[in-house]
């Protein structure tokens, strides 16, 4: 997802910190408190230009959305969109993914989205990928007890990657599907490179992922 | 998998009780005598018509294998195969996998493949599956602490089920391949369903999967 350098892009996330969290490290622990209310908190890792977040909010309206987005001029697109949709139920995060819990106390969050992440198919950067056992690790412990990873890619490698990796870090498989678009889930809510992608054609891969066995030893 | 009824499969299983053992409930605990060495057995369940088998007992002759198929009708052809074949590291049994604890002791066994199994896909019919619980509790009991599950299958329904089954029992998984072919594993042995739906350019499945963890606690 390459976009131009935007010079204007610092003013315009700040103009807009109703909806970009500029501080979120002062919010772990007290999430709630910024949504001010106790509804359960989804987070999207690398939520790209904001489609995905901007429809699950208006189809979950008692769901708190969270989207992280490390590249600036990438998420000046979803903070325009999350404008333009006017739901006061969703935050954006200027942020690197890599500190989840410097933002996020433990049980804060109930599900996470991976949707298309950076598959990084050299196998010195598997470390980079958002399943690798340093995130699960994270996951892990920003998640609530019954929380889900919810991933969705089209990246053959990726999936295969993912599955075997959430299975050696000890989580349950909920769900696997290996053509998501044959099986006509009316809620799902496609992405930017989900959209582009199926048109190619191309099959879109999802699986849920959870920590539950963990959690309850 | 059809194939004619053939009255002469009864005599012709004789003949060859060789190869076919006609009282496997005596070999549990003992296959090692049957072979007449300390070799690791291996075990398919569904061998069909036995190409499998006969190309993997050539390419691993320190192993035993050992083949489960229901149908008469089709595991004649398997022995002809064997017999042709010349190997002595095979052994075959006509009957129902569904008590495999009857032929096999504790720790007996050090690989499962299922290839090709009937996929059964109305949810009705789920407990018939190969890769459904109370199947999974036999090959448990049965395979050694690091032994192994491998699936092969062209069947979509049937792979997606099968991960989440295996990870719901708290397997895990070793491996996941979406396109065996295009890795060009030189290892593998084609079986007569693989051979025909490949070349209908079809994807074929494979996974690998333990029982590890639970065995250690
Ligand atoms: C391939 S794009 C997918 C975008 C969007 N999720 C979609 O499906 O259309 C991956 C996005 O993740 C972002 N990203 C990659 N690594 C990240 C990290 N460590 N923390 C936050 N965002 C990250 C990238 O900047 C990019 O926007
Ligand atoms: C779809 S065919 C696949 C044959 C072969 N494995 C291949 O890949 O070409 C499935 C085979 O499994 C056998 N089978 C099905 N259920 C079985 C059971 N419970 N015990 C033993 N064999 C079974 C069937 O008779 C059939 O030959």
């Amino acid at each position: 997802m390459r976009a131009r350098n935007k010079p204007w892009a610092d003013d315009f996330l700040k103009e807009n910190n109703h909806i970009v969290e500029l501080t979120p490290f002062d919010h772990k622990d007290k999430w709630k408190t910024v949504f001010n209310d106790n509804n359960p908190i989804h987070l999207e890792i690398g939520t790209g230009k904001g489609q995905f977040i901007t429809g699950m909010a208006k189809q979950h309206k008692d769901v708190n959305f969270i989207g992280i987005e490390i590249a600036k001029s990438i998420i000046v697109s979803a903070v325009q969109k999350v404008s333009d949709s006017e739901q006061g139920n969703i935050r954006l995060i200027n942020e690197d993914a890599k500190d989840l819990r410097e933002f996020f106390g433990e049980n804060e969050v109930e599900k996470i989205y991976l949707n298309f992440s950076d598959p990084w198919p050299k196998s010195r950067h598997e470390k980079r990928r958002l399943s690798y056992n340093t995130f699960l690790e994270q996951y892990r412990d920003i998640l609530t007890e019954n929380g889900e990873i919810i991933l969705k890619t089209d990246n053959k490698s990726l999936f295969e990657y993912s599955l075997v990796s959430f299975s050696k870090f000890g989580m349950e498989l909920d769900e696997v599907l290996l053509n998501l678009h044959e099986e006509n889930d009316p809620l799902n809510v496609m992405t930017e490179y989900e959209e582009k992608f199926s048109e190619k054609g191309q099959a879109i891969y999802r699986c849920k992922a959870s920590f539950k066995k963990q959690k309850k030893d």
